[in-house]
């Protein structure tokens, strides 16, 4: 009795099959293709291994920037371009040291590194008591009497009980961005950051600092989680305990770059525009596998594949490869402006910088009509883990085309591991899943096509 | 103009807040302590890499069956005991070796490991011609004329197209556990395994074959990815290249061992048991932190977070830890019988055997009535990223309690990591994010919650 019931099951099986819509066919294209002939995880290798650290004005940026020209013209895109863009050239210097001495235990030495964008102790150091805050109300109401002449310590932690660890990013980075001026308003002469993960780890995590022009700029640095705990402990059994530390990084005259594109032009409406994209540079810790190598491979993988499945696109794609995200963001303030200057339309810019982790959906600063219309294609994507549709969003280096009326997406990741590596040492190559990056290239192809064949109006 | 419009807002989130139910605030509860007051992953760090391998009857077992015990009486439960189970007792003996010599390309050694229960080759080991199939008709078709004397190789690897990679070693492992058997049907002296993975890697997977007790045992081995493919490139350049492989492993007798079952008695329906689940037993070349470490420490932590914060569950509640899943299944079996014998019983099962990994969902073998009645928790889950209640699914251990009526739940992780690690050496601690893991206990807590409160009928 087993047979025909099979085959009663096959023959409505391939029923189905034979009902699968154009769209779901050539999702499946592109998610299959990605997963058996997808270059980003080799592309990714190079990128992170070969090339590595890439902060804007380094060799390693140059480099990246010849790499990436080349691997777009050998990857089928009609053009290739580089767009120049004047970026700011900050450099590490030696590697930072810092210590406490107290006279109840002794002295330790403390795992930290400056923060991006800020100036250096120069070899003298810097050598004070610390007054430890929570947050910038904290550090008013301590008011100049208590903090003139000492070293801020910010050790709010990030919130662990947000889910998408991006929010808890967004609760604790004042401390790194504002803290070092608000500091010295107070008459603080150095600042320690607590670094921005959720775990308690060994290493420091660097990132931008924002200097307000009015203040005077004193030095700051990240601390480990877990120093940051040790320090925290040491205060309070010693609140007089000396904390020294030197760095010597410094910000030199800006330095020529270039954002790297890759064209596909439409056949039907070629002056509607789509990107997909992500930023070439990296802090100078890191590899920058998944900040953002994972993005910019991913971005030249998307379009190369629809290329190779013989797609031939109705708008016109673009892959753009941002210079400068990291501290300056001057790469995607030059695209937007030469787009608004050259009267471009981009109808809509996908972003990938959080991570080439496993699909989870897209985040999007659109219209509600724009976003119903992404919505309305979740049945086709949901089986690949793409079902969050719903998050604000986009990314860093497209922001400045929204005021173009260009629809922002993000491609939305999972959050989990992210801050794990995000600006430090340990953002390496190995970190990334073969698979988890190629399902989020296909997730990002797959948007592509369905914008192109249908628009967003 | 701003101010009262942020009141509003403001206004308008507390009311939202007062509207929250009480299911709502429960699960957040759950999951705040996972992230803040969880100790699934210090409980996992020391199963793993104080304890680590403990495959069934070796002294790691032992030794895990005593942490688990005293964890489990130090974590607040009422009652705590250990079920005696008869477990076999598989050693792989001195560390295998394999070379293949070729006139075309000389000789090279190759990463392999015994497959688990395989008989050993002993110290003469066995040096053979190597004939390469990718399934059991191809073999067939060969016929005992092609392959007898010779060492059959299957190299199928899994289909990297399938999304959930436990859909795409379900494809393949057909060859590790049937392979065996299969081959010495037509003659053959020895077996080569493919190891199971998508991706390509230096390391061998270990894992069960099962002989067929009408056959000849014949020795088997997996071989890394890598060198699968170096061998089947070689074996096309030169047909005639042999193979030695060498494996001293052999199965003794029988070990005693044990369950471990923690208890929390219900205040209503004390006669309707929840069990959460994992298996403490691991393969003796991993410390099994993913497989299943992971699902131990989240079944512990699963109910000492109910009672943490103060819940008084109506059902009776079981953290059960099965010893031999890997290679046998006794503990699983033996739960069911017992819980046969006793007449207890128990509405639903869960496991955690896929992995600390990022939520996805949970899948079931139920009937739909009981699949309707999880889904409609859907909106209270998937803020947290479970948001899949589709698949069919439960876990190895629990199988044998579906005749009992019992409703079998798996904890449904992101499946795309777990078969990088799966039965090798890399299966670390080191590869377990803490907010992953965390949050898959709570994921598991709010389930638990949710039929204690409501039941499934």
């Amino acid at each position: 009795m087993k047979k025909p019931i099979l085959n009663l099951a096959f023959l409505l099986s391939m029923t189905m099959a034979f009902a699968q819509t154009q769209d779901e066919i050539a999702i499946k294209t592109i998610f299959d293709t990605s997963l058996k002939r997808g270059k980003s995880y080799s592309m990714l290798e190079y990128l992170s291994t070969s090339i590595g650290s890439r902060l804007s004005g380094s060799p390693g940026a140059a480099t990246a920037v010849e790499w990436c020209k080349t691997t777009l013209e050998n990857s089928g895109f009609d053009t290739v371009w580089l767009q120049p863009v004047m970026v700011p050239h900050w450099i590490r210097g030696q590697k930072e040291t810092a210590r406490i001495s107290s006279k109840k235990s002794g002295t330790m030495n403390l795992n930290v590194c400056a923060l991006g964008g800020s100036v250096g102790t120069g070899s003298t150091g810097i050598n004070a008591g610390v007054i430890e805050v929570k947050n910038f109300d904290e550090l008013k109401q301590l008011g100049k009497k208590n903090i003139n002449g000492k070293i801020v310590f910010f050790n709010r932690p990030m919130d662990p009980t947000e889910i998408n660890a991006f929010d808890a990013y967004s609760g604790a980075v004042d401390q790194r961005v504002f803290g070092p001026s608000e500091a010295a308003t107070y008459g603080a002469i150095g600042v320690i950051v607590r670094s921005m993960s959720p775990n308690l780890e060994d290493y420091p995590h660097t990132g931008m600092l924002r200097y307000d022009s009015a203040v005077v700029k004193i030095p700051a640095i990240a601390i480990s989680t877990k120093h940051a705990e040790v320090l925290s402990k040491l205060l309070k059994e010693d609140r007089s305990l000396q904390f020294y530390f030197e760095t010597h990084c410094e910000m030199l005259a800006d330095v020529a770059s270039f954002n790297v594109i890759g064209e596909l032009k439409g056949a039907e409406y070629k002056d509607e525009i789509i990107i997909v994209s992500g930023h070439l540079d990296s802090w100078d810790l890191a590899q920058g596998a998944q900040d953002d190598g994972a993005g910019c491979v991913q971005s030249i993988d998307a379009l190369r594949i629809l290329k190779l499945m013989g797609y031939k696109s109705k708008r016109t794609l673009r892959a753009v490869l941002y210079m400068n995200e990291e501290n300056g963001l001057r790469g995607g303030t030059e695209y937007a402006r030469q787009a608004a200057l050259k009267k471009e339309k981009h109808i809509a810019a996908i972003e990938s910088d959080e991570g080439g982790f496993t699909p989870r959906g897209f985040s999007m600063t659109v219209s509600d009509t724009v976003r119903a219309r992404i919505k309305s294609w979740k049945p086709l994507l949901e089986h690949y883990g793409l079902t969050s549709f719903d998050e604000e969003g986009g990314g860093a280096d497209i922001g400045p085309l929204e005021e173009q009326g260009t629809a922002l997406i993000g491609y939305l990741p999972d959050s989990q591991r992210y801050f794990s590596y995000h600006h430090t040492a340990e953002d390496t190559f190995d970190k990334v899943s073969q698979r988890e990056l190629e399902l989020g290239t296909a997730s990002m192809t797959a948007l592509v096509y369905l914008i192109d064949q249908y628009g967003l109006k």
